[in-house]
């Protein structure tokens, strides 16, 4: 018998995903590694969804020019799209080696590693500066972390189609493989004595990164190789953690 | 006959405002100078509550013991209350005098303005990263800028109540007797020369935004002292207007 639930596609994937706003439905199209099943739009916006198929060679024939209140069945209630869905396959997951492949031929890079990040939210809003600030991949531990999802494409404003993004299983074992190629790994928290705008410059490295509320799980912390805050009034507990990921993105972009 | 419309509050606090989860509501109950009609809470947070009034020297008669069920239905169906609620007054608004008074005794000091912003979230989330960064007050124009609420107050995490906010009429003026008053003023431009990191050290700042989309309007622009830039990619159109702001903030307060 087939090893069949290695097939067994990711939950809410198995149907294909549906993208919705102007920028996640653009940034798809002009991907070339996205698959993509269905376009809906609205009348308005028929003849710019024909000429960005035009474009990027896509078939006109996945256009369907829909009626904004059908695409409003098909999505949440609060789902701003903007008269553009999309129904498409979620992109591939990279390896932890080919990362380190990307990275073997760079001298100066940095991922982000998120430990417990759960809200699809901060994750597509994380994406959006991972790509803004120039970072190479994206790590994620597969067990805790949600799918790729319209939310989490709508909140990346399309950005999520230019990230390589890697699902691990032992986040630790990830780690540790980055270590032995090269990447200096810098865990933030808000109790550390070092601020990270006093860490060294240049060189490949990893910033880790725990949720709001709980921060990184202790073994994760003890595997980095330093923990940096991020230099806030006493006034407030944390930040949100996607605009703390902004922040260090920043500042390690800048060096 | 007297000049009543004088009197008339603003739209959305002539019946109080209600603010809603468990950090604005105890960071109400902490200011001073807040003024609280009523306290909501499940059963399971009552002791909690009476424990945080009696600390901030508050009557525990405003406290009212509720199901969650009566919660939902005072707030739209997304709010996340976690069994807290407070009808509370709109803070009071500062004068731009109180704040160039506040800047008079400092050395190093920053506010930040923002120019057509209108999303209450993300107003929330630069509020609470004014906090975080020390910045000496928050300055909207009164016309385009949404009034103190509920979702704001939850975006910030309650840090609404650390903040001095200046509502004024007219922000060219505003930011003219910022400059008189000393103020070196800094906006921020996604087609500028010089990036954020590049500006000079030290001395009072004011930092000018505008909306994501537009950007400021041409007259702020043309009355600012300097522009300049986020480092970023050019795959990326912009950064959500929070995300830019509190990277600013930071690279601001670091000096």
């Amino acid at each position: 018998m087939p090893k069949k639930h290695f097939n067994t596609p990711r939950p809410g994937t198995s149907n294909g995903i549906l993208l919705y706003g102007r920028h996640p439905v653009t940034a798809a199209i002009n991907n070339p590694k996205r698959q993509i099943t269905k376009i809906l739009c609205t009348p308005e916006n028929e003849a710019e969804v024909r000429k960005l198929c035009q474009n990027a060679k896509r078939n006109e024939s996945i256009i369907s020019v829909t009626e904004r209140k059908e695409i409003d069945k098909l999505l949440p209630s609060d789902s701003v799209h903007q008269g553009f869905a999309s129904l498409v396959k979620a992109l591939e997951n990279y390896a932890l080696e080919d990362i380190i492949r990307l990275a073997d031929s760079l001298q100066d890079c940095h991922v982000l590693i998120l430990d417990q990040v759960t809200d699809p939210q901060n994750i597509g809003a994380i994406i959006r500066s991972c790509v803004a600030f120039n970072t190479l991949a994206l790590i994620l531990q597969d067990k805790n972390s949600p799918t790729e999802s319209g939310a989490m494409a709508k909140a990346s404003a399309g950005m999520i189609e230019h990230l390589p993004i890697c699902r691990v299983t032992n986040l630790s074992r990830a780690i540790e493989q980055l270590k032995s190629a090269g990447f200096w790994t810098i865990g933030m928290d808000g109790y550390a004595t070092t601020t990270i705008d006093q860490i060294k410059k240049g060189g490949k490295s990893a910033i880790i990164m725990g949720s709001e509320g709980k921060g990184m799980r202790r073994l994760i912390e003890e595997s980095c190789d330093i923990t940096v805050r991020l230099p806030i009034s006493e006034k407030v507990e944390s930040l949100n953690v996607a605009t703390a990921a902004a922040i260090a993105l920043y500042e390690i972009h800048k060096r």
